[in-house]
């Protein structure tokens, strides 16, 4: 069933309706009596008899019709007795405006959990609290103190009031497009981001979806559903709070968690999400991909008048990593015909004037760079639209001509023209025609050659991801009796962490060929554990109170014979003794010497709003001096593993490096995806540590390991 | 004298006049006329008696009234005889119109010399060749294809016509704001960018200079005339070309050579040029420097109605470098007393509502804030503006006094604010006010920040720059005689490089405390030349037939005794001469054992447009897995150089790490800064490559040394 019935309701209660014109509870029956919402309206007050006309109810029960959805406009504190009112009425929802709840702090936190429990009691859906509302623009459901927003085909959910009216506004201004719902999702309390998003994928009439967040109360079900939607329709997202001052600011008025931006944007971006950076391309990011046909191989053609604005939109689609290639000599020959001499065929294509009388030539050239196979898209910068303001009007003609050729030419094609105009000012007529043929026109270079840059990364993302990525964990149904049993004896023991033979031994159950060293207690037990090691030995304390082992003389290295093994395992157990006479000593570990290797390190940590994080790096002074580190929410997938090793920025390093061997790369994805595995199979992981880590030239080495448990149990990361 | 005569001509005449009302010729006369230049006009052309009822004259040199500058519509070929006509008039100087010239090539650039120095010999200056013209707007000398340019303090130089248009047309559209003058600078053939910087720092109606670059012919002058200018008023510049194929399209249509973008963006940053980026940027970042008064000491307030806005705006100050730091107590109390109970006086401080019916606390909010002497500057985000739109006509009044009041507050406090406003589009008048005092408003929160992080940086670059910069080096003045005669003997030798031991020598000479080592020509030299060094000695030989002396078995380590040095002389020899039986050998270098401590690099080469331009890193992977290096145009000043060691990305390498002592940076900046003068005194070098140096906990040692040779002694970098 889903939202359908709240954000397509077809009646609303309006509680705290009122006859005084400055409040809410009179505009927002004004507005829907003005905008002519297809359904019922109810206004809610005691103490009035009709408002705007309307019968006014008492309460919300004492309405005989079926009741949709409710708004709820007085003050937090009136919420608790209205909503068991809603729950009489059997209503379906109710968007609550008012602000004092989890915005506020622990406190607010607590009374808003309470409405939840008291919503989910009467099977009442929430929207908010601490919201500016939402709109259907289908059944001109508008719940918003904002009156004719354009109607469109992109669905627009935000945490900020402010920016949807901004969004809202420039749709209105600046193209012919507009939206389909807006939903101002406040403190999602209840409905959260993801519903919303499962809503919308369905939804027949709306083509993108537009994202304006600050935190998120449940990012990884979120993720998942994202991924899901994305291979369907465009996610168009902001994130904002990235600096701590923005999350400061963020914190401020959302109860939201602005959390690490960097493990966000990549984890947003992975589920197939365009996230956006600059607010002024939010919007033509979400028309151009609501409308336009994506880039399909990442190569463009700028087409331009002139040498500035092509060399502006060259530097800035290379710095978005779309692709400016050589044209065959096929195309180059045809743009000859038609070119004056002075132009250049070179991609940036430069007509120099040749479209002074002739505006008609753009379409032209346009159809013969998209019959180009290896040209995915065009953008055209610079005068068009301006041509008969700047040299005769009746070149107009000329223009709304190529206008509608170069409108037909996108949409039987199937690739994209998009437009920065320095006419656009004027709107000329030839430039509100290649709107209606939905191309969008933008007087900035730079957003129009971002549009150019959001269609290749959503069209790369389509045609080429094919791997299966998950956002949820498999809940514990990869994991082995044995490591249930670790984890218990742990606990029995009161312990906080794992030893480090039972970390390695962990992750040895989960697929990684590694040595799983001896724990011995005895200088005879020593010994005999050397005797199953090939070479030299290695031998440390396992002790939770001595953590600089090698200080406290607790390291001994390079020892063959049983005789100095003997001596090795009685010399570091007096050291121990002697560094912290009350250290409990659990044994001693009894390992080969590790080979030549890479240093690594791998570990775990737990994000506020994305649970466990996975982190890789090349160790020593990569991750110490240059925090050369890449982190992934888990779980990840074998593609995701790739990636992360491929995107360190010393990846060099690991390809053999000065003739040194490569290091096995096969190895440490498998290192990282039985990490993914063992975090999702073990409720108790707080973090893990795998450092450093030796990789070989064939296969790897643990040297040390360490896995902090939490508190207690608790599985809710799943 | 400079450039007053033409940019300020009194009287003007048109080659290539025409009574056809599409050609050039024609319209720059219809356009004079228009606009109605101050001075005398002469249409120029055989064929004609009167043009626009001006009378014609055959050739210039027919006029009888002064001429000041020429403009020239005709082709390339028409040029030289067009110069020698206007040489026996004594025009001051010609704007050449025409393309053909070093934009096509070699040959155009022949032909382009063979102008310039006609032009010289009949005492001329050019602009152009291939120029869209120049404009004054203050004698209506209006030279170029576009009328009703709204006239201003800002100087506009191009290399694009189509950008002049675009920052002209965007002037009229979103500013009060204006031009001073424009030119369009063409090939640059004979004045030269610096040579017009150097007008308009004089010119007293400039208040900014606002450039597009897409490459320079004497960058190093361009640069030394920059700082001095921005010292007295601001330059903004877009350099585009920095992809490879944004490069190739500026080649493409200017005659400039596209550059090293990395080199040229750093200094001109050193030279106090304000840098931007994105095209968007370009005129609110002059109009803002032009009017407003800077940013001293790096911190802002951000004023908001409304989350959303105050968080992106958070978000872009701090990714540029501009701080939004806590208000103190007292400026709390105060915003506290007069904002609503919801509002947050944490910076960015959001009215939550509380302007909705008394838009006029804009006003006496900024009067708080930019009294915190701890704020530098105020940006309003939001509604400002619209809620006269938005809620009720009446509070326009409001508004409007808000406006003035705020206007006053930053000619009286000298701080600026800046407005990004929701409502701009409609153009209200309380926003026409503000702009009437000179604050901009925006409707992107992207640009609004991006003004206040320029006047950020230009007041931290005026308040706290206080080193002396030199772009130009002071041509062998510091030369040796000494040094002079090792560049001699090789070239007397017909050798291209320097030895080793000459190149270290040369470093020595520039007071680099390092050891310089004896070349010596037999077993017993050897013996001797270790006597004079304390410890075990290394020994290679030098030869520059011998690349990989290690490889060769032509280095040995550690050497001691007497019997020992004479055994590895003749082995060394021995192996050079097994290894190559052709290669000359020089000698072998006896040096001192190199201590320990951290490898770096340092190095110089040439760049097309800026001549030497000097290279630093940390050696080892850091350099051939991480790129990290860094480069600046010489010579340096020691800040420069100090500047230089700090921004390395592994700098903390150099600080002492893992108990590592710190190196000795004060080394590194000397040899650094001796680098830079030795290419500044000898025109012969082509290159140096200091690699490795060891640096020390005190002083470093250079481990080898290369000097390569210019095929010619050559000073034109100077």
């Amino acid at each position: 069933m889903g939202l359908s019935p709240i954000l397509n309701a077809s009646s609303i209660a309006v509680v705290g309706a009122s006859k005084a014109e400055t409040k809410r509870g009179f505009q927002a029956i004004k507005i829907l009596l003005d905008e002519k919402f297809e359904g019922a309206i109810y206004p809610v007050n005691p103490k009035e008899e009709s408002i705007l006309g309307l019968p006014c109810y008492k309460q919300v029960s004492d309405i005989e019709g079926p009741v949709g959805l409710v708004l709820i406009t007085t003050p937090a504190p009136t919420i608790p007795a209205i909503l068991e009112d809603c729950g009489k009425k059997g209503v379906a929802g109710a968007v609550i405006i008012a602000g004092g709840f989890g915005e506020l702090g622990k406190k607010g936190k607590a009374f808003e959990d309470q409405v939840v429990d008291l919503a989910r009691k009467n099977k009442i859906r929430l929207i908010g609290p601490n919201t500016s509302g939402m709109m259907n623009l289908k059944n001109h459901l508008n719940l918003v103190g904002l009156r004719k927003a354009p109607k469109g085909n992109i669905a627009l959910l935000t945490q900020s009031g402010n920016m949807a009216l901004t969004l809202i506004t420039e749709a209105g201004i600046r193209s012919q497009q507009g939206i389909s719902y807006y939903v101002g999702v406040g403190n999602e309390a209840d409905i959260k981001f993801h519903e919303y998003l499962a809503f919308f994928q369905e939804d027949p009439d709306t083509k993108a979806i537009l994202m304006y967040v600050e935190g998120m109360r449940d990012a990884r079900t979120f993720l998942q559903q994202a991924y899901q939607t994305t291979r369907i329709k465009p996610i168009i997202m902001l994130k904002s709070g990235r600096s701590a001052t923005g999350k400061l600011s963020a914190g401020s008025h959302t109860g939201a968690l602005a959390g690490i931006s960097e493990v966000a944007i990549t984890a947003f971006r992975r589920a197939g999400i365009i996230v956006i950076e600059d607010s002024d391309e939010l919007f033509p990011a979400a028309e151009t991909l609501a409308n336009l046909p994506c880039i399909r191989n990442n190569n463009i053609a700028i087409f331009a008048d002139g040498g500035g604005h092509a060399t502006i939109a060259a530097d800035k689609l290379t710095s978005l990593g779309v692709n400016i290639p050589e044209l065959s000599d096929k195309t180059k020959a045809k743009l000859r015909k038609i070119l004056p001499a002075a132009a250049s065929v070179r991609n940036p294509i430069d007509i120099a004037g040749g479209a002074d009388a002739n505006p008609e030539i753009f379409a032209e050239c346009a159809n013969i760079l998209l019959h180009d196979s290896n040209i995915g898209g065009l953008l055209i910068v610079g005068l068009f639209g301006g041509y008969s303001i700047r040299f005769a009007e009746i070149l107009a003609f000329s223009e709304e001509d190529a206008a509608h050729r170069m409108g037909k030419l996108v949409s039987e094609i199937k690739k994209p023209i998009v437009l920065h105009s320095l006419y656009n000012y004027a709107r000329p007529h030839s430039l509100d025609l290649l709107r209606y043929y939905k191309i969008p026109v933008y007087d900035s270079l730079e957003v129009a050659c971002k549009c150019m840059g959001v269609l290749a990364e959503y069209g790369h993302y389509l045609h080429s991801y094919k791997a299966k990525e998950k956002f949820q964990f498999s809940k514990g149904r990869k994991s082995r009796a044995r490591g249930r049993e670790i984890f218990r004896k742990a606990r029995a023991k009161g312990r906080m962490v794992l030893l480090e033979n039972e970390a390695k031994e962990l992750v040895s159950l989960h697929g990684v060929p590694i040595y799983v060293d001896h724990l011995v207690h005895s200088a005879k037990e020593a010994v005999e554990a050397s005797k199953r090691i090939e070479g030299d030995v290695a031998m440390k304390i396992v002790s939770p109170d001595i953590l600089h082992k090698s200080d406290a003389g607790c390291v001994k290295l390079n020892i063959r014979t049983p005789k100095d093994i003997r001596q090795a395992f009685n010399k570091i157990v007096d050291n121990a003794k002697r560094y912290n006479p009350s250290a409990t000593i659990k044994g001693v570990l009894v390992s080969p010497m590790v080979g030549e290797g890479l240093e690594v390190i791998v570990g775990t940590k737990s994000d506020d709003q994305f649970g466990p994080v996975i982190m890789f790096g090349i160790g020593g002074i990569m991750v110490e001096v240059l925090k050369d580190v890449v982190f992934r929410v888990l779980p990840i997938s074998g593609r995701s593993a790739r990636m992360m090793i491929d995107e360190i920025r010393s990846v060099a390093l690991l390809n053999g490096f000065r003739g040194y061997p490569p290091a096995d790369k096969t190895a440490i994805r498998k290192l990282l995806l039985a990490v993914s595995e063992i975090t999702g199979s073990y409720p108790d992981i707080q973090e893990m540590d795998l450092n450093p880590v030796i990789v070989h030239e064939q296969g790897l080495s643990i040297v040390d390991a360490r896995i902090i448990l939490k508190k207690e149990t608790d599985s809710s990361h799943w």
